[in-house]
């Protein structure tokens, strides 16, 4: 955890953000039913409830442990069933079986969540002197842990809510984002060596380092995200039926499982509809187009004769704006039409491959599983979304999916050779 | 439905029995938590919630819409929710699936049980002159469909459980069965002719008719069912590794599957230990072995050079007695170590293929489809298990798994021809 | 063997049959291609150059290493490559991958065959008197083994060669067949208490015996099979798509595998087709249709307000007949118009899951396994078909296939209650 | 094509060059038997005589079809049969089931080999001035196109030879590898920026191009590939069962196939042994470790606390060298012990992911299915290996596998950051 040497706050300001962080994921449950809190919609998602143990076991497992001697676990099973994949920790409920893990119950689940906070709380005030920067660190790296978290059950309670007939409603009170896609406009992006990575200030997650330099090719980006009028075209346009816009394996994906357009989008009574955190809605045109696999995007991409950036191409960009933009403080929990779009709003899928940076070092002891074993068939993603915790994203950060993956909050932006 | 006509209760009489049955549906549930009755934890089973809707559905279609005109139907989407397999219905909610319907809550489908049951009771106590033997013979047919839920629903809660590695228990108050297992004897049994099926009087399901006269062999049947010390002896014999003991489909099952002993066994420190709706307990060798499939009852049947009975040879012996047993008013929730052991603690897989009776004709419309389509493919058994609602069985009844399955409460009695 | 004792010819008469049958395996080879022989089109099928290999083994295992001292197999891998599935002989090439088995060639399976059928040979005219019945029961049940393979290889043959877009021709020299189909009559059968099951005269399988009475009921049985012209009926009366006409399991299947009509059926330009030995046709309507799994045929019943007939119904008919019709010296390989079709033509499903007849007891040691352990979930067909060896077929013939299976030349005659 | 414009030879050397690449496919196959021919033991697999067929479509359809006005395809069903990949041009055989076409039959597939080879070779000869440079172009990229089907020929033989128990020996007279592994020395390796990318000299497949500078950094480069005996020590270290080792598909993937040690070792009483191309041997410590996937290559590399080279790390280092080794030409078809091993022997794994390079442009029109479209999920690997045609091999060539991949000629070579 060297290189990702976060700031360090005295203890009041660590207790009161380690109680807010904490808070927030409890919010962000608190529409749901015990029962939208029990299920796994597909394997690739997890039961909100499950969400919330499994951050809790986190504090636990790398703080709590740590830290107090002779530490006696909230209940010896909640390793089994609350470990997500740190193989060295121990063995583990198997991802796909996560929903079926009716106990402990949600109610159980808040008050393993209390019992562990009062003793984090509690090592906080008493400790900082001498645990010195290792807490802070392990703390930090716990909250923004679990703030990722938030941004999967926004994404999870949304697939959770859909797979239901009833199409049941996350929040009725939800504003419905307004406004109009600015024309399509081209930054020029002149090329040359570029320094990519964390920069040191702040925390950073360890596949963000080493800051290292790469050569980019002179280029340009697009001045806004895709919009659904536009991704229209391409689907009215067959988009979905040519062979020769799709990567080999997308096709085959295709062939296999039929998608005819974008997750959310629903034909009805001739009209398009989308599905929402706010309940079903008329598809907006003039809103970036959601819930795109990389496959979509890059046959988006090929069909208007562009490409997607590459991360050094978005990172160079973000690196030259303040981190702001529709986080989940706008209150909207969905991307809205504008200009710029940089951060917030949806994940931007790259051209890039997930990958070590040169020289990249994961995290000593388990945590070293936090990111790096992930490097292998998976592609960058940047920005952050409507999903993401206000403070969280940096210019630096990379997220990862699946070429296939597509019920989180992903979304397009164009690029072009110069 | 005509061989199945019923007896028919005056008004009073149904209202009394309609509001005992939906009681007890409900009692079943209570010791769960909502995340409990969510979980479907394999595809055979259903949620608990499920269990409760379906059957209130099934009072929806079959009595309150075909009665009342201009019926409206409490909310729109459940038909599509809770129709189990009534094609000629409509369209459903795909089986594996039912465990992902978070909405409606627990507590709004107890608001439609309500909801359904103020309509049928005002409907009984209403109409019975107006709508004569029909109205009677739905609400019995509806009251038995409940009752075979009943079963279901201990059989799929146990399931439930089981899969969670914290081992929840459903009630801590079940005293466990006492007794011994007394020594096997023989029953010689003279072939002939015989009478099988429904004989008219009461309740029956399509299946059990028409009563038809059957030609059987001279058999001798066990005097109880085989206890989980006898078939501990073939397991410890390498029962499960020898192929020359079991069906050839078995044979291919158990090298897929692994399995090395019967479904709630769990080795355990050198010691046999048995999960139950009462938990983990040890192994009681004189309790009647449960939970197996039938390839693994009859694999056992042969290994002691005897085999399974024909559901004739059984209903012969259960039309000879009263039809009680060891059944849910027993409060064990488990079988117990006997004698007869012929109705109730677990149902007995017999050597015969459920098919349809000479001359068999199955209801007319939807209601149709009740039981005649499952004849292929699944094994008959006999005689009701310690889930089975008292007052539910006959001598007549069949019930029908495929020889796979084995998480409903199953057992085995040998037979041997004389 | 006791019950299947066969009729003991002496040696030269054994000589010739064992010749005579195995020259027949090589003609109905001779048409193709090594690639040919090489193929496995589904796992339910075997390549024929299999068959041809595991008959020759059936010889190596049961005769030769069971009458010569010392025998030593003609390659030592042979016997795990060519068992089929008798598991106490030893492990096994995995069924699904017998088409993976480029060595040996079809010529060095000829040259095996060749080596095992000099010593078979000389065997038999050296050692009648000594082996005595034994060598006599063995040969006769490895040459009844080999005729059924002979009908499976030609099963085998057409599925491999349909799977081709260029759909190769078996045979060109194949007559068609002509005449046309009989209105159809019903005729009326008596129940009552019949025997069932082998007679003791001539070659049987242990899964015949023992012979047994039964009970049966009046019912009818239709004069002929159901032509293409009829059940074409059905398909265009929307037969496979309508859920009420089907099994459960069936209409599972035909949700997931889309089947729009039979196996061979092919729709082209408006006219219907079928795939045959000889090539595409167009569908003769008068011919018998062919090719159904049992799902179809029972759906076709139900559509027309008819059943299956039980076995103890067809047996009971074909016990009035001699054993002769449409087999494969006819020369057609496939079946024809006609009235009767009770023998030959086509295999016949029956109502009747395969099942042990009262008191049946497998042979003993590996031939066991010949039979028993398939009596489970499968259903019984009888009287043989056009690929059948002629004098291969008896009254009390069982055979028997999944309920899915329909590359077997299986059709269907209808039955109703009197 | 622009990128990849071939030196142009006239038309007696272009003749000369097309019968001795055609001649040479047909050696590879001479030592199989037609059933070896035929069957495709994996699915990544494909039949030698599909191989055989589809190269000869390749040029039937890009270069007879396009310069032949009228032209009438040899069989108008082998566009179907043939086609690999290419949409744009057609439906096609799933890849699959390519080993099910036992028509054409080896024989015919040699037939159509010829017809072709003479029609091209016909207008090589009359219309080199006619056609100019976009036949030898159209020529050289169907040759070295029919150059990788040599290599996977020879890939795809051995395993389907693995599979049979058996283990058939492709050819008895193939010399075993001698030498010994020098010890394994650190080349330094600056960084800065270079150019990486075809140069424009002779022919390159479109995803070399184009040509284009990056920045790599100060490594170390392993003098030799991993060997046999260094990898063994990996796995007796429990390589295979230590997750922290893996990437996490990959470990997913050991849990589901249960891959103890690289694909063709086989412990044998108490000895390793190895499937080559040259039947079962002892493995040899100092050859360099084959037929390893991705996640094996890694983990490996993660053991020893090195890791893999990227491409660009590969490519400079192998453009300061003939593209000389251990090819084909060899006779050994296996890898041998030695030093440096930089051009043939084994591919080497990268930890590059296969993507387009900046301004990347594919082919026009089908040919542009050839590479790009298969730019995602995969891993590049680089040098070559003893199965390679010689000549064929250059600095910038880049080949690919997804990371599960591991039946072709894969090894690893160590890297370092400086």
């Amino acid at each position: 955890m060297r290189e990702i040497l976060a700031t360090s706050p005295g203890a009041p300001g660590m207790a009161e953000r380690f109680r807010q962080v904490r808070r927030q994921s409890e919010a962000l449950c608190a529409p749901l039913t015990p029962e939208d809190c029990q299920i796994q919609s597909i394997t690739e998602t997890s039961p909100p409830k499950w969400h919330l143990a499994h951050v809790t076991w986190f504090f636990e497992t790398f703080v709590l442990a740590h830290f107090l001697p002779h530490y006696r676990p909230v209940h010896p099973r909640f390793a089994y069933l609350f470990n997500s994949y740190y193989q060295t920790v121990g063995a583990m409920q198997p991802r796909p079986d996560r929903g079926l893990l009716s106990r402990p119950t949600l109610d159980q689940v808040y008050a393993y969540r209390c019992t562990v906070d009062e003793q984090v709380l509690e090592l906080i005030e008493a400790a900082p002197e001498r645990h010195g920067g290792e807490l802070t660190r392990r703390l930090t790296l716990g909250l923004h842990h679990e703030q990722q978290h938030q941004e999967l059950l926004l994404m999870d309670i949304k697939h959770n809510l859909s797979v239901n007939p009833m199409l049941p409603v996350y929040r009725e009170d939800l504003p419905r984002p307004a406004g109009m896609a600015p024309p399509l406009r081209w930054l020029d992006r002149p090329g040359g060596i570029r320094e990519l990575g964390h920069d040191g200030t702040g925390f950073a997650f360890d596949n963000e380092t080493p800051r290292h330099r790469v050569l980019t090719q002179d280029h340009r980006l697009a001045s806004r995200l895709v919009t659904n009028g536009e991704y229209l075209d391409f689907v009215e346009d067959r988009g979905y039926a040519r062979p020769e816009l799709w990567l080999a394996d997308g096709w085959v994906l295709l062939g296999r499982l039929g998608w005819p357009h974008p997750l959310y989008w629903r034909p009805m009574d001739g009209h398009w509809r989308q599905f929402t955190l706010g309940g079903l809605r008329p598809l907006a045109m003039d809103e970036p187009v959601c819930h795109l696999s990389y496959y979509e995007a890059d046959a988006y991409a090929r069909w208007v004769g562009k490409r997607l950036p590459t991360e050094a191409e978005l990172e160079t960009r973000l690196a030259e704006l303040e981190p702001a933009g529709n986080f989940v403080s706008s209150g909207l929990l969905h991307p809205a039409p504008g200009d710029g779009q940089w951060y917030g709003d949806l994940w931007e899928w790259t051209a890039s491959a997930y990958a070590p940076y040169p020289g990249f070092k994961p995290l000593d002891g388990a945590m070293g599983e936090y990111n790096g074993k992930f490097m292998c068939s998976q592609m960058v993603l940047r920005g952050g979304c409507c999903a993401s915790p206000d403070a969280h994203l940096r210019a630096s950060y990379r997220n990862f999916f699946y070429p296939h993956d597509r019920w989180q909050f992903s979304g397009l932006r164009l690029a072009e050779d110069a």
